[in-house]
C-alpha cells in the first residue's frame, strides 16, 4: 500500500479523532461539575486518540520509501505527539487536505492561505481559552472566570489590542498568554498579508473588466 | 436593458438610500429620548430602504445573463441584505464607482485602493461605535456612556492600540469589538501596505526626478 | 531666477524659520509660567515665521512655469500653510533635500525612506507630545502632567502599545491620540516594511560574500 | 594571518566571552543580595570580557588591508564597545556565523532570517527584562518585582500587546520601554515578514506537488 491511499483511506477517521481530541480536552474544563466517571471516559479518550495519532505515525513511517527522510521533513507530526495542546492543528492540516480536493476552483491560493492561516489562528485561540480558563479560574487575583471571559481575552490578546480589563496572573497563564501573542503575530501576518495582496488582485482585476 | 445602465441609472438613487439607511441606523441611537412616532418613522425608513435594496438585487439577477454566475460573484451582496449592520459598506461600493468614473487620473492604483478600504475602516468603525454605543450605554459596570467615547473607544480598537480606558463589558459588546478588531486588522492591513509601497514609488521617483 | 535655484537658496533660512516655529510652538507649552513679554515674542516669532513660508510660497508659485499644476502637485504646502501643527513637517522636507545631497552614497533607498519616514514619526510624535500637554494638563481626571509623561505617552500610541496607564479624557486630547495613531500606523508601516526589505538585501549579500 | 583566519579562530572564545558578559550582567540583578566579593568577581568578569572584545576590534582593525573602510563597514562594533547593554548583539552574531556554517543545507534564506532575527529579539527581549527589572524594583509605584514579571512585561511590550498590568514608572525603565517598543516592531516586522514569505512558498510547493 503506498503512502498517498494510506493518507487517503485515514482522512476522515483522523478528522473524527481530531474532534474527539479536541472535545476530550475542552468538556472537562468547560464543566468543572463533572463526575469521576465521565472525567475518566474523557481521559480514556484523551488516550485512544493518541493511540490512533502514534498508530498512524508509526504506519506511515513504515509505508515511506525513505523513514528518515519523512520523518525529518515532517516534524510538526513529532511535535504534535509529544505536546497534546498542539493536536488541534492536526485537525487544520485535514481541512487543508479537503479544501485541497473540494476548494481548487473556488479559492485561489492566497484564498487557501487566508483560511489555512485563519483556521490556525481560530484553533489556537479556541485552544488558548481552553487553557488559560483551566490555569486562571480559581487562582488568586484572577480575573479570568467563564469561559466567555476566555474567549474574549483570546481575541483581545492575539490581535495585540491588549486593554488590559483581563490578564493571567498565573505562571502558566502567562507563558499561555506569550504563546498566543507570537503566534498571533505569525498566522495574523499571513492572514493580513494574504489578505491585502487579494485585494490588491481583485481591486486591478475590477479596474481594468 | 442591459445591467450596466441599470447600475449606472440607480446610482446616485441607492447611495440616498444607503445615506437614508445609516441615518435611521443612527438616529434611534443618538436620540435615545425619540418619542414613539419618530422611533415608527425611522423603522419604517429602515424597512423601505431595505425593500429599495432588495429590489435592485432582484433586478440585477434578472439582468444578468447568467443569474446565477452573477449571485455566485457578488456574494457580498447577499450577505448585506441578510445582515443589516453592514449594510453602509453599500455606501462604500457606491463611492467606489464614483472614484472609478471621476478620479482615475489623479489617484494610482494604491492611492485608490486607500481610500476604498480607508472609507471601509471609517465605515465599520462609525457602525461599531453606534452598535456599541446602543448595547453599552446603561449596561452594568459599562464605562461606554456617550457617542464621544464610543467612536474613541472604536479607534483605540481598530488600531489595535487598546488603552483599556474603556472596554465592552456585555456578550454583545464584546462581540463587536471582536469584529472591529479583526475588520481593522484586514482593512488597515490593506491602507498601510498601500500607503507604504505608494510612499516608496514617489521616493523612488523623486529620486530620479 | 528658476525655481529650482530658489528652492537651493532658501533651503538655510527654512531650516532656520521651521526650527523656530517649532520652538515658539514648544517653549511656551514647556514653561507655562512665562511672562506676557515672553508670550508675545513668541508669537511674533510663530507669526514671522508664518510669513516667511507664505512668501515662499508665493515665490515658487510664481517662478513655476505652471502655478496650477504646481499648486496641485504641491497640497502638502497648503495644508501646512492653513494647519500650523503640521508646519514640522517642513523641518523633514528640508532634512530630505539634505540627506539626498550629502547622503546618496552611503543610504540606499530603503536607509533613506526609513530616515525620512522615521523623521517624520519622531516630529509627529513630538509634535502630539506638545500638543497633547497643552491641552490635558490641568483637564479633570487627566493622568498627563509633566513633558515626560507626554512623551512616553506618545511613544507608547504611536507604536500601538497602548499601556493604558496614562491617557487622553478631553475631546481634542482625542482627537490628538486618534491623529497620532492612524498617523503612526502609516509612519511606522513604512520604516517596517523598508527596515525589513533592507535587512534581507543585506542578509542576502551577507550569504553570497 | 588573514582577518578570515582570524575571525573563524576566535569564534568560540568570543561566544564563551558573549555569554560570560551576558551572565555578569544578569547574576547581580537576579540575585540582589550578593555578598561584596562576589559582586567584585561579576564585575571583573564584565571588565575582562569587555578588554577581549576590545583586544578582539583592534587585532580585526590591524589584519584588516584597509582598516578605515573596515571600521566604517562595521559600525556596530564600536557602538557595542561604547554601549555595554547591546553587548549580546554579538552573540547574536556569533550564533549567525554557525548557522551559516552548519544549517545551509536545512533552512532556506527566510528560515535563517527568521532564527537571526528571532534571536535578536529574544536576546532584546532578554536584556530590556533586566535592565528594567534592576530599575523599577523597588522604585516608588513600580508595579515589576520579580524576574518573571520583567520577563511577562518585556512580552507584552515587544508584541505591542500592551495590557497595562504592569509598566515602567521611572524615566529610565520608560526609556528602555520604548527602546524596546521600537525594537520589537522592527525585528518582529523582519520575523513576521520572513514567516508570511515562507508560509506562502511552502503553501504553494504543496499546492503543485
Amino acid at each position: 500500500m503506498t503512502i498517498e491511499r494510506w493518507e487517503r483511506t485515514t482522512e476522515v477517521p483522523l478528522l473524527v479523532a481530531a474532534l474527539l481530541f479536541l472535545a476530550a480536552y475542552a468538556v472537562p474544563i468547560l464543566q468543572p461539575g463533572l463526575g469521576r466517571g465521565e472525567r475518566w471516559m474523557w481521559m480514556l479518550v484523551t488516550l485512544a486518540t493518541w493511540v490512533v495519532f502514534l498508530v498512524d505515525y508509526v504506519v506511515r513511517l513504515h509505508l515511506a520509501p525513505d523513514s528518515w527522510a519523512y520523518a525529518r521533513k515532517n516534524l510538526l507530526d513529532v511535535l504534535v505527539l509529544l505536546l497534546p495542546l498542539l493536536r488541534p492543528l492536526k485537525l487544520v492540516r485535514t481541512l487543508r487536505t479537503f479544501s485541497f480536493l473540494h476548494g481548487r476552483q473556488r479559492l485561489g491560493l492566497e484564498g487557501r492561505a487566508m483560511v489555512y492561516a485563519g483556521s490556525a489562528t481560530v484553533l489556537l485561540g479556541l485552544t488558548a481559552s481552553l487553557a488559560v480558563l483551566s490555569v486562571e479560574r480559581g487562582a488568586h487575583g484572577s480575573n479570568i472566570a467563564t469561559f466567555g471571559d476566555a474567549v474574549w481575552w483570546a481575541c483581545v490578546t492575539v490581535t495585540g489590542t491588549g486593554y488590559g480589563d483581563l490578564f493571567p496572573v498565573t505562571a502558566r497563564g502567562r507563558a499561555i498568554g506569550i504563546g498566543l501573542m507570537f503566534g498571533g503575530l505569525g498566522l495574523l501576518g499571513v492572514v493580513t498579508a494574504s489578505f491585502a495582496s487579494w485585494f490588491m488582485t481583485r481591486f486591478k482585476r475590477g479596474d481594468e473588466g
